[in-house]
């Protein structure tokens, strides 16, 4: 760690890693960007060798776009936030890997969120894509709300937008519920005219799949299909619930990111969504930002 | 298959295979029991090979009782009921198996159910335990309702009715919801007492899993709490619908089957619980019964 003493090199690597992909960001001392890298998933408990090869590929592309070669991963300050990190056991099994950076610090992908979104302050982001997730970060105490999984919960996620759709559709199929705007579009999608033969295509499909479905439900729910508006309504009035237990907590700030966002935010009564503010910046900004931090604090503390 | 014409010599083998085990029953033309056998899993959907297997070692088991060996297989006309084999495919692969019998018919889990609760007559059956299913089987027309599996569909099943009870207990453990028998009982089952721990204990467990929640939700329901009544409700609801769709088809008579039935027999509206009927007999004896009436049917045809 020798060369961390000439404070002109000195490089911070955001990674941001999560079930589909994971993000790296190289920067200089001044936040240039140096460099950027995208690898395969990196949530350790869908596998961890998987993840440390995912963060090491990112990583080895970034160093690459700034003309640098792999064994210089060793000069960088490494701030790496992934999904998973949650659990304790994982956390514990991640900060034992023999990494190749000159220092490691890690958080969950919720965390780097936030201080992505709040530009390294502490406040509060409501996460909804694939899956949803609450978290708020203030006055020093992190909560995570929400945020455990398909098929079990998640509300308002695309994931189980899909999964109502798909449930309702069945019924539909079978003759236990009328046929709507909603279902029709669902059968047309997987080109089926039966429950049997929608049951097939779907079995064992990932929750990412599974919220390809979100835009059908969101665009009849537009249209006036009341299955599709109530459960839109229904993912509606948990995220507004969320957002309330989040305020709670007394946040500087509250964002909403993640790719269904904007379909949400508009959504929300006038009230509740006069709350949010726009993101500052992305994730894996939100790990360098983690990084410096942790580095800092650190640094002040052995000094 | 010279032996076959000696008639008196004549056994059948009734083979009922499930996602959790496989049960065989070897009998003589006059119906007397020889030998049972238990295998393992033997739903083709799940794997091929494993459920050859497990027809293979009940099979093996009902002809030791017998106190026949292995290669007197070849004296035994088979009848095969199996999940999975609704969809088309697996039904064509399965029937391609170079099976060591005399001669195989091959069926659905679900028609020898059917068989049997009726003793050889067509007639239908709801099947309730950890998934539900209806199947009628009137005028030679056969015709299945539901069972699209978890966590797509199988309302009123042991698999839904636990799946219910999760997210109920997440959305209390995060503060979504208020407290209820329900979720004390979901909590102390797997003695957690936050959203998080829960989520961990369930992650990626089985619908056979899910379903051991069942009794707590009757019991709760029971008890009076207005969550677990109202998915109790919900489920008797979609079973009256069921019944009323089977009706439809006039069959002689409806039995409701499986490890929940007598629970859900017992909530359903006096109107509706008169149609019903005890089952006759066993699906795998309704697998002998199967594969009798084939052999007759097929040897009238040649004869």
């Amino acid at each position: 760690m020798g060369s961390l003493g000439e404070k002109d090199k000195m490089m911070f690597l955001g990674i941001d890693g999560g079930g589909s992909k994971c993000r790296a960001i190289l920067v200089d001392i001044d936040g240039n960007t140096l460099g950027t890298g995208i690898g395969g998933p990196a949530n350790p408990l869908h596998g961890f060798q998987k993840t440390l090869d995912s963060i090491l590929d990112a990583s080895h592309q970034a160093l690459a776009q700034a003309g640098l070669n792999a064994s210089e991963l060793n000069k960088v300050i490494a701030g790496v936030g992934l999904a998973g990190v949650n659990l304790p056991a994982l956390f514990q099994q991640m900060s034992e890997w023999p990494h190749p950076f000159a220092k490691m610090f890690l958080t969950t992908d919720l965390d780097i969120a936030n201080v992505g979104a709040h530009g390294g302050e502490e406040g509060a982001v409501i996460i909804v894509g694939t899956g949803s997730c609450g978290f708020v970060s203030a006055e020093g105490q992190k909560t995570i709300l929400g945020g455990h999984g398909f098929p079990i919960g998640d509300k308002a996620s695309g994931a189980w937008m899909g999964l109502e759709a798909i449930k309702h559709t069945l019924l539909v199929l079978d003759g236990f519920e009328q046929s709507s705007h909603l279902s029709k579009e669902v059968a047309n999608f997987f080109e089926v005219d039966n429950a049997l033969s929608l049951s097939e295509m779907v079995a064992g499909r990932s929750s990412r799949q599974y919220a390809k479905l979100a835009k059908l439900v969101l665009s009849a729910a537009d249209e006036g299909d009341k299955i599709a508006l109530s459960i839109v309504n229904e993912g509606i009035t948990y995220i507004v619930q969320m957002s309330e237990r989040l305020l709670e907590k007394k946040p500087t700030r509250i964002c909403m990111i993640g790719g269904l966002a904007p379909f949400i935010l508009s959504r929300l009564p006038k009230k509740v969504r006069a709350n949010f503010v726009d993101p500052k910046a992305q994730p894996e900004i939100g790990a360098i930002l983690f990084a410096q931090q942790s580095w800092q604090s650190t640094h002040k503390e052995s000094a």
